[in-house]
């Protein structure tokens, strides 16, 4: 029903794409918001179908789908709030002054779109990192054209997105190349389109090696172009005594439902916590081991998913280097095994494997034997999307050294609380050091997330009138920019 | 004299680099701007020694390099005030709202230095880009620490460079540590370095060949990383009748000037200039020829790149698509030919290897039969630093088109002057598409190059008095921050 997108087809939605980034790249910011705005209500419009179709598709609960269904719609109309203030444009004007020797000129500089974007969609995220999702938006309200690759696990969820996009577009009166969407159940898909020289920027959500190989394929181009991966992480929680002490069911309450939520299929996941060794780690072990018994086994996103889950769960345990705390069993084929293992600070420290993403409701407690080793861990650890600290304030002052580590490791830093749920907001970043991503520069949610697809661009002594508006003396969209120096709405003359 | 450092040197170098990274990123913006202060004093008091050194070593005029030298020191001094201005760090704090269900956490964002930094210096820049250059300046801005490699043209104008960083790391009580500095004439020393575990990112100014080389090397490595190389171009400029014909004499002059000062040897050198058939552009090309007839041959900045810059230059000749339109072979060996050739738009557009940099006093005139055939060249060139029209602001609103085509094809976009002669201030854009530099999102002039190496980094619901003073409510330092989707220097609960 939804067989692979050839190359001949390819090639024309890329030149679709390019032809209509000729007027797209100039649309004004009124425009684009516009145009998000439309999406966002053309999706609400198809609400119960759309996310029927999810259902069918994903094995995820309505729900969690309307949840996220909702999060898609205000990624779309937030993200278009903030492409219209205008503030991600990072608008800079430097004055001339003609008594100088030499003469300074004038120089205006703001951002502007880097071109043709290609976005891979996730497979847990059907809606929010899918076709209408986080990526597209922000490619959009950046001034790019968008090349989506449907996640085959869910191409009918997809088609709907994108006929809504493009009824959008329609409605907008923006050509339909602005949005093109192309299938791939192979790999061969993805890597024709991020080899396609009129392809300058990629955005991808899922494994480290699909990541990994995007990103190796678009440094091996004669012309390199940056890939934005966000491949998950293990998302650690370290625990220390104090506070874990004082508020055991708390702790115990909030891991349970961060690793099971949405059958542990989030990429902020807590896949491993870790504790110093005590009556309170072994209280939580217990109650914590004892919640994921209880937890029932849930149909995985897809059999691919669920066949990945168990494998990687028998190899860790084959490996004989943990103890499980807890699990659940009882699901069939396709179904999660809620798991809660655990292991020491000198097993973790020697066996690299540990540190490993089994991606679904998977945990491992490391119980080291002090502070120093707990540090050792933390040391041990490659880049993460989040840290998390539970401990108490007087604790985190105290161990200010493991909070750098932390720090260093990660691009969230979470305290007391879990790294799930992934706040939509300008100062969240959703990205860190690699493997976590590609480019720790950068985030994923949030509407700094446009910047991935736009690059700085000056004019040197140019007239006024022929500036863009948002760059013209009397400022008449009235956006904050840096001038000589100093932020100001003002424009310049008054 | 300086001999290549060796791998074990290289190792201690990056083991000293990251200790002191342990500390120098916690760095309050003020130090760092007042380091950067000083090391601008203490190149300040040793000016007449390292400028006569350098003239030494690069054959560089003593007025050029006083220039340089001065503009070396404002870099310094300029990005330390906006280092400690702040604004580069991008605050954004979102607040919580506890009502909410789920609860919206407490969000906040700053940008934080990614690790050590390697920066390679530049040959055709002894102070500007190379040991305490801009890639440095920004990088310490950042709160990183660097290992600077000294280009092999000229080791000792570095070593007095690298001993004036350390006398003023000395001074404001910083380890050694956080600046190191390595030498190396064979390229296996830079390879070392980019392919070095604990090294975060990569500044490099000079040839494609070696940009691509260690843009490759560093997307090799398991933790690839990013490397902004500024690579050069051609800086096209573009020139229509109606300009030209009314300001012959000023354009002949102003090109002149830019194609041979320093030599030629400024990466942005207008090596291509395209006008279109007609009394005027032959007025030009005889007027300009003659004046680089006239100029006299002046020695290198070292053998190798006078060897290279007259075997281009003869092979372009032996090719047969070119006429020489004026120059100076009047020169022995080591020394520049100031060369002005011309071409059809036919031959430009039939042989790619007329697209090609010659580094030094070189440059080319593409006469086209008309607008398209100009617009079609335009259209033919790789990415650039910089392009220029010269035109009459009636002549560049008609030709919006050919100015679309120009933009997309550079970071900075000159309007009747020269690409040369780039301005040190915020709104400077020196970047540009793929070949001029490895990643078009940054720039590598300007404050807004301490970018280049910092990632953004997110506490949520942090205790106020354990995070950075930059995000804590009573905002002490005074800085811009966006809190709630708004700029505000205001406190929060003020």
């Amino acid at each position: 029903m939804f067989p692979d997108t050839q190359l001949p087809e390819i090639n024309a939605a890329l030149a679709a794409s390019t032809a209509a980034f000729g007027s797209y790249q100039f649309s004004s910011l009124q425009q684009r918001a516009s145009l998000l705005r439309a999406i966002a209500r053309e999706l609400d419009a198809i609400g119960p179908q759309i996310i029927e179709t999810a259902q069918g598709e994903t094995n995820l609960q309505r729900g969690r789908l309307l949840v996220e269904f909702r999060r898609t719609l205000f990624q779309l109309t937030s993200y278009a709030d903030a492409c219209e203030q205008g503030n991600w444009l990072d608008i800079r004007i430097d004055q001339p002054d003609s008594e100088r020797q030499p003469p300074k000129p004038d120089v205006r500089k703001m951002l502007v779109p880097v071109g043709p974007v290609v976005v891979f969609g996730a497979s847990n995220f059907p809606f929010a990192y899918s076709t209408a999702g986080g990526d597209t938006a922000c490619a959009l309200a950046a001034g790019c054209t968008v090349v989506v690759k449907a996640h085959p696990g869910h191409p009918a969820t997809s088609q709907l997105a994108a006929d809504a996009i493009h009824r959008a577009l329609a409605g907008e009166g923006l050509p339909a190349g602005v949005f093109q969407h192309v299938y791939g159940a192979s790999f061969e898909v993805g890597k024709q389109l991020v080899l396609h020289p009129q392809v300058k920027s990629v955005g991808f959500t899922g494994s480290f090696q699909g990541g990994r190989a995007l990103f190796d394929l678009a440094a091996s181009r004669k012309e390199p172009i940056p890939v934005f991966a966000e491949m998950g992480s293990v998302n650690p929680v370290f625990m220390l005594p104090g506070k874990l002490g004082a508020e055991t069911e708390w702790a115990v309450n909030q891991l349970a439902a961060s690793i099971t939520t949405s059958v542990g299929q989030f990429c902020t996941n807590p896949g491993l916590v870790v504790g110093i060794q005590g009556p309170a780690l072994e209280n939580f072990i217990q109650a914590l081991g004892q919640k994921l018994a209880e937890t029932e086994p849930e149909p995985m996103l897809h059999s691919g998913i669920a066949q990945s889950f168990r494998q990687k769960r028998a190899a860790v345990i084959a490996g004989g280097k943990i103890t499980l705390a807890g699990t659940n069993e009882t699901g069939g084929e396709g179904f999660s095994i809620p798991t809660l293992a655990t292991t020491s600070g000198e097993n973790f420290l020697a066996h690299p494997h540990l540190h490993e993403e089994i991606f679904g409701p998977y945990s491992l407690v490391v119980q080291c034997n002090d502070a120093a080793q707990m540090a050792a861990v933390a040391q041990a650890l490659e880049g993460q999307l989040t840290t998390t600290l539970i401990a108490t304030p007087a604790e985190a002052a105290e161990h200010i050294e493991l909070v750098h580590i932390l720090q260093a490791r990660c691009g969230r830093l979470v305290f007391n609380g879990v790294p799930t749920g992934v706040e939509v907001c300008l100062a969240m970043n959703h990205g860190g050091p690699y493997p976590a991503t590609t480019d720790s520069r950068f985030t994923a949610v949030g509407a700094d997330g446009i910047r991935r697809f736009a690059r700085p661009f000056c004019y040197q002594n140019w007239p006024d009138h022929l500036l863009p508006t948002e760059l013209q003396n009397a400022n008449p969209l009235g956006l904050w920019r840096t001038v000589n120096g100093e932020l100001t709405k003002s424009g310049i003359g008054e």
